[in-house]
């Protein structure tokens, strides 16, 4: 607010991300609509175009159908065979590693599951680490690595990676992102970031939170996380602590809380309440445990619809205060929140309608991943091509490319 | 984010708006201050300072003072004096308009209290016309206002002044700024805005938040209004109704609400809430009524202190939520919280040291307004200011400057 204006090389830098953004994100875009959205002229374009071309990130080509008349315009194409980056996500129950090109591409993909219990963070970077291992001997001799990104549920100081609490994983100030990068060997700094808020991310810019400036995304695992979209970018708050939306009291004196308090949205709407109030905690746990209880709610078990209705007033409740709170134009269930609410959408949309303001639920839509199970692990691909996005030149001269 | 960069004459504009925002905000700066802060050389802050002066926004004068030998920096002051805006402020129970200058001084202040009932736009905004009246007609000939900001209580819709809701006022699309600005005749349109949202600006801008970017504002009036900065910015949400954290849900089935929900944190911690519990609901009213319960309290009434308590250990467990959420900086207690903050701290410490996460609470400073129960007027004044903040001269041709 406070600074002046940008110097001409700023300017450039700043350009060619937006460029690259707008591939990475839109898809192979003709010259002509970049000039268009960018509000730049043809022959800017051009030279932005060829830099980014000569850095190995985009490539041009003929576009493969035309159906005008004349010359047509060159495609602008990211470079997803050879860009890519490593995204993990560790959730409570599951290990995803994939290697994702600059585009969103899915090049390679592992998954393991997780036994619940003391996490063990040599254990689970060395699974990564062997994970990568066999994804990189799998690639051809030109790619380039440009970042890698982490999810996992907890709160995350961003500077260095460490996970400061989590407590339905039971750790804090966890040296997550530098062990990763110790045990990678790969040069490349690790950007961690918390489950919710790279959902909420990734749906914001490639799921069903496109073209929308202000959401609220939460993610069920064991616990309630939160992720939430300001006028267009993500709350971070004064540490980079913000969105714990799952910690917000709802039922004062409810339930207990891993965290300490009691009657957290989290403690009400979690895995547990759900579990117990089905009279089945102990048995199963995970996605699976949730969706059994919602679907023998659809086959009319009379104590699973009456746990799923407690459950989904709760949450009905929670979300009719973040409606007030933040006016947001979308809410978005990921993980086992999307069985919740899918199961008990009708007991959330009368609750939202009695507890929230007329004027903050105006043009509110309720929805489920776009990009369903994968939002946090797309999240973390997105915070790794961060850096290439923000300034593609110099990221790439940081990773050696 | 997908925007190509400016062009040079939107890069003087906006340096144009900065430097008049440093001496807006900072007051009297001299040459030397300002090229260091913007990061632009002497001659461009000389060719800035030239066009400002050229426009009547700002002078330049030497140094009253000055500790250092040689040619003294020259100093840029606002023109105080010559240019205004007209700032009022709708409270539940007065009215204030005020004449404040560019620098944010107080010029002419009138006020009046308001009896409760129901909400006469025509009567308001004729008060409030007669006040402009008298304090136009003390101005000197070559005054220039360049801005009409009102605060009110209740969720405004910024395109058009039209006040959405307001269950504390009892009135919903209230055509208040059109109403007002017919009233006033001046030809300048009339920014309207939720008494926090301002309340949360004027204090980061002016007040105890200078230099935070993620603040939490909490005003008491009736009801409880919410003003939050995050990142620097307010948050609006998609409507323009964000904020509404008086309507967070604290205790589900609890108290009723005016909202028509029951056990928001205004229900729970607004005057009623107080006055029924310390056994005085239908005697005073507004912040009278709530100073006597403290004051009461304070001097050891049984029936004071616990009311007050119980008031406090329930805004304490709203206040919590938002820290959970917002991660913020400072948490500022305005209008009638203040006073309850002040009587109540322990219970509020107390809740979020159980109820916040540990890492959420690092660094929070709990405050009252530095600028008292002038936050919400000085918070218009800042609104009417916008227009010329971002584009001075732009802002001048349109009001005949």
């Amino acid at each position: 607010m406070m600074r002046a204006g940008p110097s001409q090389e700023e300017i450039r830098r700043h350009n060619l991300g937006v460029l690259l953004r707008h591939v990475h994100l839109g898809g192979p875009t003709s010259r002509a609509e970049l000039t268009t959205r960018m509000g730049l002229n043809r022959s800017t374009i051009m030279a932005l175009t060829a830099d980014l071309t000569a850095a190995g990130l985009v490539r041009e080509e003929l576009p493969r159908v035309t159906g005008r008349a004349g010359r047509p315009s060159l495609v602008v194409r990211p470079e997803s065979a050879r860009v890519y980056v490593l995204a993990f996500d560790i959730g409570v129950d599951r290990l995803v590693a994939a290697r994702v090109g600059l585009g969103g591409v899915i090049l390679d993909r592992r998954e393991a599951a997780r036994e619940r219990g003391a996490f063990d963070l040599p254990e689970v970077a060395g699974r990564l680490a062997a994970f990568t291992g066999e994804m990189l001997a799998a690639t051809r001799g030109d790619t380039l690595c440009v970042g890698v990104g982490v999810s996992f549920s907890g709160g995350v100081r961003g500077a260095d990676g460490v996970v400061r609490f989590s407590p339905n994983m039971g750790v804090s100030d966890l040296p997550l992102g530098p062990e990763l990068a110790r045990r990678l060997g790969l040069d490349i700094p690790v950007a961690v970031g918390n489950d919710a808020n790279l959902g909420a991310l990734a749906e914001q810019s490639r799921g069903v939170g496109v073209g929308t400036r202000d959401l609220v995304y939460l993610h069920g695992d064991v616990g309630i996380g939160g992720g939430v979209i300001v006028d267009g970018r993500l709350l971070g708050g004064h540490g980079g602590y913000g969105g714990e939306v799952g910690h917000m009291v709802v039922n004062a004196g409810g339930r207990p809380c891993p965290c300490g308090a009691r009657g957290c949205l989290e403690a009400e709407v979690g895995e547990r309440a759900l579990l117990e109030a089905a009279g089945r905690f102990g048995r199963q746990v995970g996605r699976d445990a949730v969706r059994a209880v919602v679907d023998a709610a659809g086959r009319g078990d009379f104590v699973a619809q009456e746990a799923l209705a407690r459950v989904g007033d709760w949450l009905g409740i929670g979300v009719a205060s973040l409606v007030n709170i933040f006016n947001p134009e979308v809410v978005v269930f990921g993980g086992t929140l999307r069985e919740i609410f899918l199961g008990a959408a009708a007991q959330v949309r009368s609750r939202i309608t009695t507890d929230a303001l007329p004027a903050a639920r105006e043009g509110l839509r309720l929805r489920t991943p776009a990009l369903g199970e994968d939002a946090t692990l797309a999240g973390a691909a997105e915070l790794a091509f961060a850096q290439v996005l923000a300034d593609p030149l110099d990221a790439l001269a940081r990773v050696g490319g």
